[in-house]
């Protein structure tokens, strides 16, 4: 059995979410994405600009993802409306009169430095300038590949498992963690408008084994660090390195990590990601085994975060016990809920 | 995710469902179908008549299809209860006596010109003259090949489809359709007693790839016509052809097309349909041509209206923008909700 | 369409369940598995001794069981809690004090003759004497192999299979079964204190086609018998044979079978079966054939439960014609409602 389960939630709407990579819209196609349960049509106009449509034709609800892209325009291939790139219906086949309700709701999207961001809510508040600068993603100083990956679990289980990198000791042990040191290390959290920022250092521990396939010498005692920032409604970037704790600062590593949790649905989520290198700039070997390394520990924390969901949705319901260690992501929650709360609020206000 | 949708819809009960080919219930086996959410057992006696009964044997709800056909009768394998064709129990084993009440219900049924039709609603107004007459299915003038397709959709769509033609232009653009003059020409509705008849002709036309394959001069200016009645429960006649327009009429072709759409649920569907010729009747290629065709062009339909129906249910629900193409579908789903209010008025006039 | 069912029942808890075979939890690993909707997580500490635990970390509800066992306790894999068998969290990473509410349930275990039982109701009331005695399972007079079947069905309906054997001219007509005389003998009714004992005798009857197999003479009158108490929660405990109706009791077969019913949720059941034979004690084939004879017939006991499952969940409710066959099922059924409805009122009580 698996409990019924609606999948439909709240979402915070006035925000930017990632909607892809820049690459999984190329001229000339139509992509279809699911965000926070309405499917979006993304394809670009001749001029490269990303266009963001509701995917569903207003007539008789038919994907226009199945449709065809016509200039900068795109045509539902069922009865054959045309949509220009503001969702205006352009032409009704048979018909020349367009009553102005024959249109489907258009997004602002803005692309920049790889990633395309939509925003979901009120267009009269979509300012680019709330979009977090993800320099790592296109800088000449930075070497990195995309990743992407699917969960089946609900994108908050997510933000939790990103805001409590105790778990780095034991979801990670074989491969970014190493030891319980970092699950010890109590992480400096300071609340952002937005989001948090959380600051964990340890020192004198051990590389862990990606560290040393590095070049990090073994047995060598190290200091290591992360900092990072998580935004709504899902945003990380992430400062983080490993350097001897008795050398110079030149002998460390420094990495940047840009992550994007965007909810598909309740029970689905997006998950984009990169771990960039500020060093060996020339070696693709290295950005290689970088990505590799983190490709294999996301898919270490997606099968403990999707049990985690099926256990939840399959056995009764109990309350969860809070830690201290759950410090950041109860914090976050929180925003969230009162992000959630305002928006509901001002929706009824309307 | 899937939203969670239980199938269970209100259906028209009193009229006649095709429930299968003739072919599908051969002498000596026991057929199962589910047709507006009952499951049904068809056998024929040996005398050949077609027994339509509850497939659910009443005592522990066990499927009769999985037990045995003894002469004229049928045996429940789980406990061994034994009925005739009416769907009176005539034995139970270990008791000699056996209650009136146990018995299944037995569904009116007609088989005729190769399909089998089933009264859902009272057996009272179960008359047989109500049957549309399928004449090209077996008739020495006429040529074809049986088809059927499950639809995982609901089968108002279906409808929806079938009864506006101006999609042709686009779903079937490179395979029965061919020109946007298809969506162009308005079609005449006229109202029937359990349905709508649509007439739709166009002139100085271009001729169908597929006419083109059975002869029709490329380039030649046509004339084409779809005049066809669609009645509740989703039954279609059509007549359509295509001829020279300046040609004399003998050398056009003529086809008749017989089309079912019967709800297995409210999210899937039996269709039943063929297309069939009225010329070239000794060429079995033809035949096959024609059916390899519509087989094809069903299949675009298919693949459209099941992305509608996943695209309704995933997403939030909105309104369908109303045009002027949806005339005869608005109309019939007037007929068929007008219909529903009946049934339920008489119901619970008892 | 599957009609949405959430799988959530009502299950009586103060009783023994068969939570697994010995062999299923060996020493140094993790056993899942889901019991009345709740997972427990089983694993031996180093004297051997079985540990039932909720697998869910009370934490952030990870499952324990992709965690570590650490000699007699298991960490959770998540953030690194550590519980004791007893199921008291004993180290929190980066904390010292440990709150009495960090904790998991633990569950009443008694491990005896190869079962491995489990109490999932009030603690205070696990008596070990309640547990039936299952000797032909580990007795130097009697040979078996352990079974294990999953049945997507609810466990009442395997219940109802067993507790009317008439079923055995149908569904085992060409296994266990031969003749419509077994449907035919109505079985003697006694009511136990938390079941039913039923005893079923035929005479003059023929052999199964196993018991010939087994050496019994073709074609020669045999008498059959079955007597077996059936408690809840769906333990059956078997005395059958055959011996031939004119011929000395030495000429015979006995058989003993142990057979667990154990609801995993609404729609899936675990079953625990064995067939043992108390003659041949040294043929391992005969033990092996025996196993294989009773493996294809609960095979169609499957089919036709299942079978019965889907129809009763994708078909319109409709009431279930009660027989006198089913005297034993409805008895056990009431049984089981009458304990439900104590439980319930004990809770409410508190």
């Amino acid at each position: 059995m698996r409990r019924e389960f609606s999948g439909t939630c709240s979402y915070v709407r006035n925000c930017w979410y990632v909607a892809g990579w820049d690459y999984e819209v190329p001229q000339d196609t139509l992509f279809q994405r699911t965000i926070i349960e309405e499917s979006i049509l993304l394809y670009r106009t001749s001029s490269g600009k990303v266009v963001a449509l509701d995917n569903k034709c207003c007539h008789r609800h038919a994907p226009l993802s199945a449709g065809r892209k016509e200039d900068d325009c795109v045509r539902c291939m069922y009865h054959g409306l045309k949509y220009d790139q503001e969702g205006r219906c352009i032409e009704i086949p048979g018909q020349t009169h367009i009553p102005a309700n024959v249109r489907v709701r258009s997004y602002p999207v803005v692309e920049r430095k790889r990633w395309i961001w939509i925003w979901m809510g009120n267009p009269d508040e979509a300012d680019p300038t709330l979009i977090p600068d993800t320099f790592s993603l296109q800088d000449p100083a930075w070497r990195m590949q995309p990743g992407y990956l699917r969960y089946d679990a609900n994108h908050l289980l997510i933000a939790d498992n990103l805001l409590d990198f105790s778990h780095l000791s034991y979801v990670h042990e074989g491969s970014l963690g190493g030891t319980s040191a970092i699950a010890a290390a109590r992480a400096n959290l300071e609340r952002l408008p937005r989001g948090v920022r959380l600051t964990r250092r340890i020192s004198n521990s051990v590389a862990a084994p990606y560290h040393v396939r590095l070049g990090m010498p073994e047995g060598v005692p190290v200091d290591r660090w992360w900092i990072y920032d998580y935004t709504v409604p899902g945003i990380l970037l992430l400062d983080s390195g490993v350097q001897p704790t008795a050398g110079p600062v030149a002998a460390g590593l420094r990495f940047h990590s840009c992550q994007a949790v965007t909810p598909e649905n309740g029970r689905s989520t997006h998950y984009f990601f990169t771990q960039a290198h500020g060093f060996a700039l020339h070696d693709a070997q290295v950005t290689r085994m970088l990505f590799q390394s983190v490709v294999a520990a996301f898919e270490e924390d997606r099968r403990m975060i999707e049990a985690q969901q099926q256990l939840i949705d399959t056995t009764p319901g109990s309350e969860m016990v809070g830690l201290p260690m759950d410090n950041a992501l109860a914090v976050y929650r929180q925003i969230y809920q009162r992000m959630l709360g305002a928006e509901a609020q001002a929706v009824s206000a309307n």
